[in-house]
């Protein structure tokens, strides 16, 4: 993409700038998550880390067959909010000095990335709907099932033993 | 905040480091929301945005009111996450030369920075009922269902007109 010059000029551009913003994304927290899954000390959080990182592997094949559906060369694009979101993560997990308080934190920082992905998810959809791309629409959907489902499950660990023993 | 020190100890600490992150974010989208009113065509929209930007003035004297509840001092720690969302908001804006595709993706951007905002608020509110803040929790919960609330007018305005203007 250029600095200088307007490269997004229709809708499909939009959508095939943030399916490689959002595959930019999904990579960096395959990256990411096996880190988390070591800094965990609770088992079921440990273990959540693990089978999410399973699945956003999954999400990284399903955006390359976005990519063929549309016609397009999976490419990434930097997307300095995923970035920022890591970053803040490993900055604030780097502070904390207390194994339950700092299991509180990594499901704060895995939540913010959940977010951030349900929100691009939930655009990238209705465009493809938009766009007349039921096809593209479906599978960005199971994805986006996924993203909630982890969301709910980490609320529910945090809710039902990281807050307690951290708050203790 | 020390690179070298652990200064998270407990849950508290955690809950303080949080509103301080927060309260950062919201002071830049503060910033932020005026310029994305500018650049917003559809006048519903344009006009979403300053009614959130009022929402957002609000969230950021609650935050204040929430510091003072812990005996705390109101003081913002930079957040990559926003930064990064707002960076990201502003590139793609940049590179988007059709005024109906570039408010799809001005209310991709705001629904990006809402959902970053759910993530924190969610863990906040549960944080502070767990540490017994139960007046600190309930003056978050408000603000969280604003942003709620804010990120489902977006999708309305962007399934009942935007989308449709700039696919066609």
């Amino acid at each position: 993409m250029g600095l200088f010059t307007k490269d997004i000029k229709t809708m499909n551009g939009l959508f095939e700038h943030q399916l490689q913003d959002i595959y930019y994304a999904e990579k960096q927290l395959v990256a990411a998550l096996p880190k988390m899954a070591e800094k965990a000390t609770e088992q079921q959080l440990k273990q959540g880390f693990l089978t999410h990182l399973n699945e956003t592997k999954t999400h990284v094949q399903r955006l390359e067959e976005v990519f063929k559906m549309i016609g397009a060369r999976a490419q990434a694009v930097d997307c300095p909010a995923i970035d920022g979101i890591i970053e803040e993560a490993n900055e604030t997990a780097g502070e904390v000095d207390d194994k339950a308080v700092l299991d509180a934190a990594l499901i704060n920082a895995a939540q913010a990335a959940e977010h951030y992905e349900i929100a691009r998810y939930g655009s990238l959809i209705a465009w493809a709907k938009q766009l007349g791309r039921s096809d593209a629409a479906s599978l960005l959907q199971k994805t986006l099932d996924e993203e909630k489902a982890t969301d709910k499950k980490l609320t529910a660990i945090a809710e039902g033993k990281v807050n307690l023993r951290a708050a203790s």
